[in-house]
Order: structure tokens, then C-alpha cells, then sequence
């Protein structure tokens, strides 16, 4: 199942992708019953909305791919970090970097969306309290994030006002270990890695999360980027791309 | 005005603290408008819940006392990190110590609760924002914050299920920068301060805040804690103490 939030100019909706159409549904689908409304609305005629805009909490996993490790220490256990709801963005929407965030680079990757309570949960059951994935760009400020201006924990780093890009689908019944993800700014590609690199599988990850933070119905799970993370500047865009999900487009600009 | 959440033993209420009785009202204060239903209670015959017991997000601050600074260097701007809603617990409410989680302390903190969304706000302007204030003990396994066995950042040293003690009353119309804070543990006191000793004041911290992460209505933000803070022990039990708010006490175990 494809699932989206979107916008026909009017109110936001809720609907299920079927090839360009969108079938209306009367609620939000995570972790909740819906019916179906019987209207239909064309894909191309919409404006398609963060997935899932106002999760409780996201924890977003560091260093969980060989590949991004850049000579730090390969982890001996998952390595979250929180992201806040006020960064997140969908589709085509403007990240605005902040006039002092100095080098500020984009991170393509999966995202989980957890649909019901987690309590404690074993790596074999973590993937059945996932509802679905999408995809999401975990901006980030890097000077301070480390480095002589570094602050001391990664508050506005990663969580800047529309520093969490997301969407445009909720798709379930994926295998979070077998996508390939690609990363372009400004039309060139500069990230590109499959899931089953990850260091610490997404069940893995929500297993071990879950022995200390109980995780909520909405609660979405970052997990990780690859590779050397390429810089975004004012006026250009970037985009992510998930197998089976869809392409995560943005534009970028600088704050006034 | 001192707002209290409490139980009647069938349901959830809110109401306003007069003397020993509670006028019942309609809904939470947090930045809308309330009537009062008519109902009293007594104090001493429910049970009082944590007062705000599902915030958007909470942004606590690090070395907001010279007195915490132990060595570390004066911060030169508000230095926040996240805590988070699976926190939180209300008075008389129990603190489960993972069991893994090593050297575990009390940080006794005021806590400011935004009233309305908050954007680049001033310093002049930032407690305008603010609904009011309670009690907070900023919970921390100090062995997952620092040191040899420490994670990349705090999100469970500091957001451990049930490391978010508050209450028991959000009082309004109080100067943050004027109150005494006392924290005990097993009866015995271990901190003392007075918020005139903050580095950062509430309004700055907001204001500075506010040019990056947009606050929401029911966010809260902790103010910084004091001293050497004392640990907690399974079976003791810690208390936060604030002039004109009150006392917040808690019980510690072990998770099972």
C-alpha cells in the first residue's frame, strides 16, 4: 500500500496511491482504521504533504553505515539522536538555512514510521510495529555539529526549522534491508548505498531503542546515512530517492 | 494562578488551586481559554498528575549554572539537548533506573511551558510566550553522557522512560529569575540555588532558541540545574522543591 498527505487547494486529505489516481480516505492510516470516501483525485492535480507531519518524537541513527564512518569508531550499539517535528517539511517545500549555520549538507535515508506502542520489543517482533517507510533528508548543520563552533549537543544541527525533509509516500509491506537510496543535489548525484549496509538493521534498531524510550504510535525512526554527505547552498535543491517509495524533492534557500 | 492536572480516581481534570480546594475546569489552560464547571474538590482526595504530560517537545539546557559548570567551560550561548514526552511522570509517580544505566543523578530545574507558538522572538518579548512555570528534575545516567561508556549523544541519559519527572503545579505570573530551588534526596538536601544564578536567563534562552526551533504551545523548556547533583538509588526517593511552585517528590526502583 501507497499512502499520501496531500493538499487539493482546499483542506488536507488523506488518500491511497493507485497509478496516477489518489483514493481518498477518511483519516490518517498510521496505526488507525480508515474507510474509504469514494472521491478520487489525480496525483498530478495535488500537492502531495509531509507524510505524517507532527510525530511525537524522531530518533535518527548515527553512523550506521560503514561508509559514513569517515574514521570514527564503528558503533557497538545503535547510536540515536532526536529530531523535533518543527523541522519537518514535505515535498517541494524550501529548507531555509539559518544566516549563521555556516556548512550545511543533506543526509539521504530511510525512515520508519512506527504504528503502535513499543515497548521492549525483540529484534524478531520490532518490524511488526513498524506501519511503513518513506524517505527523509536529515539535514544538518555541520559546524555545529562538531568542530570549534560545535554546540554541545546536536539541537539545531539537526533540527532547525525545515531541517527534516520528508515523504512523499508511506509505503508498507517493504523490507527495510533491500532498497537501494540515492542522493542528488542539485541534479548531480552525490550519495548512493542500499539498505543492507546498514550497521544496525532497522529491527535491530527499534529493538534496542526500545529497552529505554518507549516509542509511540506516529514515533519515526531515521536510519542512517552513507558516505560523504554533500554541502546544499541558497537557490539550489536536492532530492532523495528510495526504491519502491518515490523521489523526496526540495529546494533550499537562505533565511531573510 | 496555580493550575493543577489531577485524578479523581475515574478521570483526568484540570483545575485551579485555591488554599486546600480545586475549582474544576473545563479543559487544560496551556494557551486556551477555559471555564470553570462548577465542580470543587479537595486537595488532599486526588491524585495530581504531571501538568503537561504530553509537550510538542522539551529543550533543556546544559551549564546554565556556574556552579554545574564543575570545570567545564563558561557556554557563551544557551546550550540545549532534547528531552522528550516518554519521560515525563507527575508527583509521587516512580523513576525506573534501567538496568544497565550505571551512576544515576537528580537535576533539580525550573521549568518554563511556552504558551503560543514562538518564532524569533526577543529577549524582550520571550516570557510574554511563556504560560507559566513548574517544577522539573532533569533525570540523568551520567555513565550514558560521559566517559568511557558513553553514547554519541543523550537521547536515553536524558530521556529514559520515566526520567521526566514534573509538577505538581504550573503557577503563572512568577520572575523565573527569583526563586529558590532546593533538591533532596532520601530527605537529605543536595542542591540549592536561586535563579538569579542562571548564566542564561528564561527570556534569553527562549529568544535564542526561538531563531532556530520554532516552539509550539505546551513546549517546555528546562532551565539548567545546580551544583554537584546527588545521585538516586532503587527504593530511596528524590524531591524538587520551588519557591512559590512547591514540591515535587518521587519514588526510585529498578526496572524488573
Amino acid at each position: 500500500m501507497k499512502f499520501v498527505r496531500f493538499s487539493d487547494g482546499y483542506s488536507e486529505k488523506f488518500g491511497i496511491v493507485d497509478g496516477e489516481k489518489i483514493n481518498e480516505i477518511s483519516n490518517s492510516p498510521i496505526g488507525k482504521d480508515y474507510n474509504e470516501t469514494g472521491e478520487v483525485f489525480d496525483l498530478d492535480s495535488i500537492k502531495i504533504l509531509a507524510p505524517n507531519p507532527n510525530p511525537g518524537k524522531m530518533l535518527c541513527l548515527a553512523l550506521n553505515y560503514e561508509s559514513h564512518l569517515l574514521g570514527a569508531d564503528r558503533p557497538t550499539r545503535p547510536e540515536p539522536f532526536y529530531k523535533n517535528s518543527n523541522a519537518i517539511i514535505g515535498p517541494g517545500d524550501t529548507i531555509i538555512l539559518p544566516k549563521d549555520s555556516g556548512l550545511v549538507v543533506c543526509e539521504s535515508e530511510l525512515v520508519a514510521i512506527i504504528g503502535k506502542t513499543t515497548s521492549n520489543v525483540s529484534e524478531e517482533d520490532a518490524l511488526d510495529h513498524v506501519f511503513g517507510y518513506t524517505c527523509g533528508n536529515d539535514v544538518s548543520a555541520r559546524e555545529w555539529q562538531s568542530g570549534t563552533r560545535s554546540d554541545k549537543q546536536w539541537w539545531r544541527a539537526k533540527s532547525s526549522d525545515t531541517f527534516g525533509p520528508t515523504g512523499p509516500y508511506i509505503v508498507t509491506d517493504l523490507d527495510p534491508q533491500n532498497l537501494s537510496i540515492r542522493g542528488f543535489v542539485n541534479g548531480v548525484q552525490g550519495q548512493k548505498c542500499h539498505t543492507s549496509e546498514m550497521i544496525f538493521t532497522t529491527a535491530q534498531a527499534i529493538s534496542f531503542i526500545s529497552r529505554y524510550v518507549t516509542l509511540d504510535c506516529g514515533d519515526m525512526i531515521w536510519t542512517g546515512t552513507s558516505g560523504t554527505t554533500p554541502p546544499i547552498n541558497p537557490g539550489g535543491d536536492v532530492t532523495v530517492e528510495i526504491q519502491s517509495i518515490g523521489k523526496l524533492h526540495n529546494l533550499v534557500n537562505l533565511s531573510s
